[in-house]
């Protein structure tokens, strides 16, 4: 089995995104999201201070333009027509100038110019000019969206890369819980889960296995007894006590692809408390697991778990929506939220993650990675969810 | 000794971040940065599709906005006056509805209000509107780079948390050393090293050991042989093999403090092209460090540096600039580089990492972290760095 997109594949969405360009009557584009530059050309890169970016001249020839050391890198990896550099970043002359250089060479002056954002973004100490003020065209369109959009629906393949996420997320996820121990730290526990998982995956998957992103990994990041009623707890370096609620989570990245596999535990014990609530979640993702289905909108599952809520007379400890999208990041649009009337498709892949916090106890909250089916859902994390199942 | 940043600290940079906004007349503030936040606030969180944002009203006091899931989060951990919250993202009404309503119940309307950027900015499926499509106010004045130059010269505390940092590295990369052999899978030897480092660490220094970020690591990034010629290559899962060039790296994060420690090592036996590019990268490296000096600009290190290549005859072998600041991210500005005429001060901490990259040969950089002293440089990294000492 072939771990990664085939060229074909990339070949395919950039035609594809081509057809959309002439939807939106552009001429060209220029494009500055990294994921979105990843999905188009298959080009893996760290971002740092130095711009990179992708442009579609006006004849659709794809060209990639990055700094001089990212230039065999691109020219090893990416799926495109043409790899352009400029030398450093500031530089000199200021990358911003050899991109006005290009844009103008391939005719985009006069074009109508699709763009996702107007300029490279970066906290790592970038400043620059924005495409608007480098060059005029004829008009600038945003394309904000379009390539997310393109991303809701997964192919064959990217479903493949996720059920691949899902096996090693699994394994990782049996050996947190198999060490998982009053006493013992939190990151104890957790690089040794992911630790053998790695090596099991490695060992498994040979060197096909290109991670682009982290290897199969457990953690518990801060959910630990009290702290784990904040849903976005940071890892503390915990120890853990008997009788703790857990909030786990465990998956591995496989060519960039990513699914989420998380698990309400409790340290040898589990009071009368812990349990109510352990049952109103393990229903409220019952609920929302039998509300998916394709031709509804998102937010309808998140009414059905909201009533759902109401009715348990438990809305007070809830916090967060049910889910999103997930694939080449761990968060993608559309979400399982009131506000959110995208319509559900066949191949979308979603998380499903309805949670309740009560201070002082815990935070209750399982995730599963779904694929919404032609009549429903197939489940793509297969880890117990019952309570019995999940006292260490 | 405190494995993190006191209160009175964070108090301190907000009041130096106050006496900023007078000096460029400004009011009260919006800031997205989510490094920025944390430096000012201490609060670490997860960003994701759910905007976080800070403002300092016109009376100076500090206020986190961020979705209900991070409010009693933000409230244990944030050292502000007041945190508020909005209910989910999208939501029935979006976060940036409840964001206006603040500003104007504090008094935002007819001030001159400084931001760092005009809006929340995520991949991860938000879009919202911009503060200047919310409120009209007397005027929106730019503060980007404000606090970012704030994070230039570091102070006792932050030297002293990346020296920690360099400590953990330090072993991490030992033991990489240690474990690298041919036959092996990178990922094996960085995933054996990196989980041993941690456990060291997390014994050493206990539950006061917050890491906002990663746990102690070593890593080879896809720089493994031929591939090393990429400077910044990405994980591949390669297999190692006798002569191989490899380009490491090594470090931890220390309550989110970053440390850089990067060498070129070779598998069992070192060709005399490999030793001549070795010798060239250790000399340049030399050349860099004796340059480096309070009160003179970042460009004239770089200068010197691609003086000495030069007259190697090597410049067409080299790709990136000399090295850049590091603290809460991996690189910062200012930079050694010709475009950066920035002033060297004490208490800046930087890396040393000039390169060499030679198609089928490999990659040859070491990378150093060094304080400016008021004198010269300290080196805070002190792995060997001599041939003899990096072969494995």
């Amino acid at each position: 089995m072939l771990l990664a997109i085939p060229k074909g594949e990339f070949q395919e969405r950039q035609q594809k995104f081509f057809h959309k360009l002439t939807e939106k009557n552009c001429d060209a584009a220029v494009i500055f999201s990294v994921t979105d530059i990843f999905y188009l050309t298959g080009f893996h890169f760290h971002p740092t201070e130095r711009p990179i970016g992708l442009f579609i001249d006006p004849s659709q020839k794809v060209h990639l333009f990055l700094p001089a050391l990212e230039h065999e890198h691109a020219e090893e990896y990416g799926i495109v027509d043409h790899v352009h550099s400029y030398p450093e970043y500031p530089g000199i002359k200021h990358p911003m100038e050899y991109l006005k250089e290009l844009l103008l060479q391939y005719g985009f002056e006069n074009k109508t110019v699709g763009y996702d954002s107007l300029g490279y973004g970066s906290s790592m100490g970038y400043r620059g000019q924005s495409i608007d003020q480098l060059i005029s065209v004829k008009e600038f369109v945003s394309l904000k969206w379009v390539i997310e959009e393109m991303r809701y629906v997964k192919s064959d393949k990217e479903i493949e890369l996720i059920k691949e996420s899902c096996r090693w997320g699994n394994l990782a996820h049996r050996l947190l819980q198999k060490y998982t121990k009053a006493g013992l730290s939190e990151i104890e526990i957790t690089s040794k889960a992911s630790m053998e998982a790695t090596m099991a995956m490695i060992e498994t998957l040979g060197s096909e296995y290109k991670p682009h992103g982290q290897t199969a990994y457990a953690i518990f990041r801060g959910q630990i007894g009290p702290e784990s009623a904040f849903p976005h707890a940071v890892t503390q370096n915990l120890v853990l006590r008997k009788g703790d609620t857990l909030v786990t989570g465990a998956a591995a990245d496989v060519f960039g692809y990513k699914s989420e596999l998380e698990r309400t535990m409790f340290v040898e014990e589990v009071s009368n408390e812990q349990e109510k609530y352990f049952q109103h979640m393990y229903e409220a993702q019952d609920v929302a697991l039998s509300a998916i289905k394709p031709g509804i909108p998102y937010s309808a599952v998140e009414a059905t778990v909201q009533k759902y809520f109401k009715e348990a007379g438990i809305t007070e400890l809830t916090s967060h929506h049910t889910g999103h999208n997930i694939g080449l990041l761990g968060h993608e649009a559309p979400f399982f939220d009131l506000g959110d009337h995208t319509e559900i498709k066949p191949g979308m892949v979603v998380t499903v993650e309805p949670g309740i916090y009560v201070k002082g106890i815990g935070g209750f909250r399982h995730s599963d990675t779904v694929l919404v089916t032609d009549s429903g859902i197939e489940m793509l994390t297969y880890y117990p969810r019952d309570l019995n199942s999940l006292i260490c």
